[in-house]
């Protein structure tokens, strides 16, 4: 509460916070009442609507808001098995190749590479998410095929991304891992439809996005039952522009 | 190129971008050759892609690579007819309403209140992008009429935001303009097929976008043959708290 | 508290925190424990130094650090009186002038356009702060005279940078409002030093500082007894590089 | 230039170019001109004072505006020698420490420590820039020498932060490397001085500088004649609050 607040304007916000279903503890200091607030059960709305009451200083909420994708919901983590891979165990699992399928020929010699290297799993892009209209938009299916026969010749798994609801079907067929671009890590229908699928998901971070929002578009997939979710950090955007994103520490 | 670029490193750079129909002009100075690289023509390459070739220090791009947007292809501006409102004349036309529909009562009295405050258009959510799963996700179709409804009932147009591809002939049907969200302004999906649609698009700025991309973004929608594109700045995100994003002045 | 931690930790931290001489009050829900932390009186520590203890999830400041910058200890805000000049008052104050001091007929000419325009203050450089040491760097005490001639002569107020401690009395001796640059904003010796300074201090906003920290900065002039701090908004450094800075809403 | 400019104004631009001492070459294409300004000897002006005549688009600089610290001019990289202690050798040099020196006690304390961790170098502050006034200032003098102690009985060199001009002499006096603080990566007057002092100097980066800026702050110190910088990444300020400062890689 702010300093200047009235007695009846924090009685006010306890009303409408016991009306809501929480409980509310008060800390009455010589200058300002702290008004800590839990709940126990059920509750029918988010404290942070007080903020506008008569008095209030600010909330500050003190728990995050996805559960699914907390490490109190699963201490143990999560191990993903594609066969004998295993994603997020004791062997760091590398996926590697090029940009965009552009050909057969680039694709295997691409997929070559990459297992020679010791590399588990192919990338490549068939539909390709390009800040620009006049850029190179990806092969789609013909793209897809390729990759799928090159990471088969290879013996490598495949991830490619999928930029919107009706490609998932197609995606799926071909792929072992489903990517979710930076752009799209808040395209929240695309999240929501990837719940449905028994695939896992490969989330990259958006540009600028906190790692509670990362988080939070995880909980989407998690939340329709598909619990095999890869968070792939790729750098934020910050004023610095010596190296093209900045990377994030994990 | 770099001070320590051979004057054979130089020649295979500009054979390389005479071949792909660029042609190219030399500085050289005492420690330092630049190179000139300008289209006449059709060309079949990205210049950039010469920056790994040895002896390149770097590319600088100089023009924008958005054409229907810019200035010089519309230098007089744009002007969006809704029967007597007019978007990007002299006026400056509000649009105004509450953040998603909740109730019929609830939608009529904010749209009384935008009316008579003077606001020419009716904004409200249907749809909502949401960070959190947890969070209210709107209405659909039953926002969507009783948005509809409010806004014909007091003289207003009614814009509303589409979230994917799928809602579009729906959004379309209620609306007089389709919001693209800031979460949405790089899904390139959905904005190419707002290319199609004959009613105006609001696109707002992504939360981290630079107005190039910004600008890139309204590209596909103007590309597909909807001129009619009402750029929105809500803001981007920086270290700042203090308010929830940075405006940014136009 | 965090969800796993032990009666035996909360009891720890309790003590810890009241042998520091703060106030503890207990929230307890059923997954959680968070303690209040109030002072009524001196304290010997900050409570943030409990963060590292066991069973500790976060410590969440409610309340702001500073002091004499706060509204809370000046309601009225803050009125500077220079003769006729009134800046915070009713009247909006403009300050204008160069860049930098270069010599005598381009700063009368400056001053006599600042003048003509309605703006009440020169400002202008003699002492400039460049990224660069191969970049001009200011004509000093020559450069001050000129201005301050040039002031007088059109019947200004006089506004120009001091970089440095030992630049204190010689800027002062010139000029009516002392400058603290924004790479200066956190210069602590320079801040106390003009704490005990009798004319105004024009303090400008870091690049990258928070709201919070530009209002500490000010509390060191503040703490030292000048109450004259003027802020200036000079906006921020952001992803975005259209342009220089981003003016940030006041 | 844009696309609208006359050949007047392109002649314009030429001469007055010229007139500064550079050499200019034109890129005429169809739409468009771009002058490649370059200079081979010694020029009166910065080339980017022409963005403001009438036909220019923008100024696009080519090359870096720091010279000593560049690789060009050392492209061996620098070493520092303190005694058996290599910076920038192939081995990795840890500096470790307290925050602040506090007391005989916690000092000899923390130096066994980093002795026994492997660590060459003993850092620890006794002048502190605190971005609040009310909270601990360090030691001073007092806390020099209690470092200075300790690091000599464990056979460790000693790094701590000067924060002003007037207490170099001071500093200089106890430890082998004189650190320049993050708030303080721009104060010009500091890194002058800091220029004529015969040990090295460890410049903090500044929490939004960029790499060129903090390069340029190093050439303040070079251009004085001590090659003896070392630079220190200390992270970067950005819209993510989830750590402290988002680390840079280096």
């Amino acid at each position: 509460m702010q300093e200047s607040a009235t007695k009846a304007q924090v009685e006010d916000v306890v009303l409408r916070l016991e009306g809501m279903g929480y409980a509310v503890h008060r800390s009455s200091g010589a200058n300002r009442t702290i008004l800590g607030v839990v709940s126990d059960g059920p509750v029918s709305g988010d404290p942070r609507l007080v903020e506008i009451l008569d008095g209030v200083q600010e909330v500050v909420p003190i728990t995050e808001p996805f559960k699914l994708a907390s490490r109190a919901f699963r201490p143990q983590g999560t191990v993903i098995v594609l066969e004998d891979v295993r994603i997020g165990g004791d062997e760091v699992i590398v996926m590697a190749g090029p940009c965009s399928a552009e050909s057969e020929q680039q694709v295997h010699a691409s997929a070559a590479a990459v297992k020679r290297a010791g590399a588990k799993i192919l990338r490549g892009g068939a539909f390709k998410p390009r800040s620009s209209p006049y850029s190179f938009q990806g092969l789609g299916e013909d793209g897809l095929r390729m990759l799928h026969d090159a990471a088969k010749a290879h013996d490598l798994k495949l991830v490619s991304e999928v930029m919107d609801t009706s490609q998932i079907a197609l995606v799926e067929r071909y792929t072992d891992i489903l990517q979710v671009g930076a752009r799209n890590m808040q395209n929240f229908s695309l999240l929501r439809e990837l719940g449905h699928v028994r695939k896992p998901v490969l989330l990259k971070r958006g540009i600028s996005a906190t790692i509670e929002e990362w988080l939070l578009s995880a909980e989407y997939v998690l939340g329709g039952g598909n619990m095999d979710v890869i968070l792939c950090e790729r750098g934020i955007r910050t004023f610095e522009t010596y190296t093209r994103n900045t990377p994030f520490p994990s």
